[in-house]
């Protein structure tokens, strides 16, 4: 027997590790109201990455949850969603980053935002920040206007202690976030607990 | 005074060229309902390249058109619509590939599609397949429905002799296809032409 321990990712900040083909990846909104940002490298050759493009093409669906498939930028699964509690996620905006701040908030200190705590946490793996696809961001609410297509980020609805839970389907290097960005979260910047079930 | 030649790009191929920062490209549909898979990479560093998530992300809008800016990876800005007579295209599917025709279609002798055909153009710049991010799909129609979020990709909107047309924000090479998957052009597989106009 396995005991299932679960870490915490502080606000603002990230994290990376692997997971074994088979192993369950578990992401918790210890809070609620929070989001974190999720990308994939196959953990044998970092070229093949998480790919948003992919995954909604193969799904025919703009929203994931239970049953479907994050696949590579090589058309192979890398992750199945198999329990979704929340149920609404967005698979098509890259990692908050100090362009982002600047540009949409107009912070002149900009904080580093998802984009550079995953690079950070991605930089021992050897995979640069140039190479951080559009991320899984995991509870991210993103309405879009059926009429104008215009985006709006909305609180999240995952409620405390929420989860969803990932199956590996090869080996990976995962990097995740406890989201930067005041429009995510509602302006509450608040941690992210995982949790790694072998398989 | 410069003399702007048209260029063909024949049914279900690709090509690859450079624009000087300041050219202006323009892309003409000269049959109608027909679809260009268009992705861009520094000419200096081809590491950066283009980036859905960003450019969508800057625009606060998923349809982007006249004034839009498409971002890179590093959040500079690369091209610029500057005249859209047609207003609808896609920044969000990846381009159609031996996979695609494999997963979506049934297809048992896929063809290698826009990823193939991006490949073979994109391989004497060193660019490998691994790194064609999703593209810029003009005239791309796609259609997501607001309440299960489901994807349909309609025939174009495109009209005989319409065009859109781009200038390059900085030193650029442009992958640029005719598209070879039925459903983006109504199974009727067609050329794409194209123009450069020294800035």
């Amino acid at each position: 027997m396995t005991d299932t321990i679960t870490e915490r990712i502080p606000p603002r900040s990230g994290t990376a590790f692997t997971l074994k083909h088979g192993d369950l990846l578990t992401v918790i909104d210890p809070e609620g109201r929070q989001v974190s940002d999720l990308v994939a490298y196959s953990a044998h050759d970092t070229e093949e990455h998480i790919s948003s493009g992919r995954s909604l093409d193969y799904a025919a669906r703009m929203l994931l949850t239970t049953d479907d498939i994050l696949y590579s930028n090589r058309s192979r699964p890398m992750l199945t969603i198999i329990a979704d509690e929340v149920g609404r996620h967005d698979f098509t905006l890259t990692p908050c980053s100090k362009d982002t701040f600047r540009i949409i908030y107009g912070d002149e200190e900009p904080h580093r935002g998802c984009q550079g705590n995953l690079e950070e946490a991605l930089a021992p793996y050897g995979i640069s920040g140039d190479r951080i696809p559009i991320a899984f961001n995991v509870f991210m609410h993103v309405a879009v206007d059926p009429g104008t297509s215009a985006i709006k980020v909305l609180p999240p609805l995952s409620k405390a202690g929420q989860q969803i839970v990932f199956r590996a389907e090869m080996d990976l290097i995962i990097g995740m976030t406890a989201c930067s960005a005041g429009e995510s979260n509602n302006f509450s910047y608040k941690p992210i607990d995982f949790q790694v079930t072998a398989g």
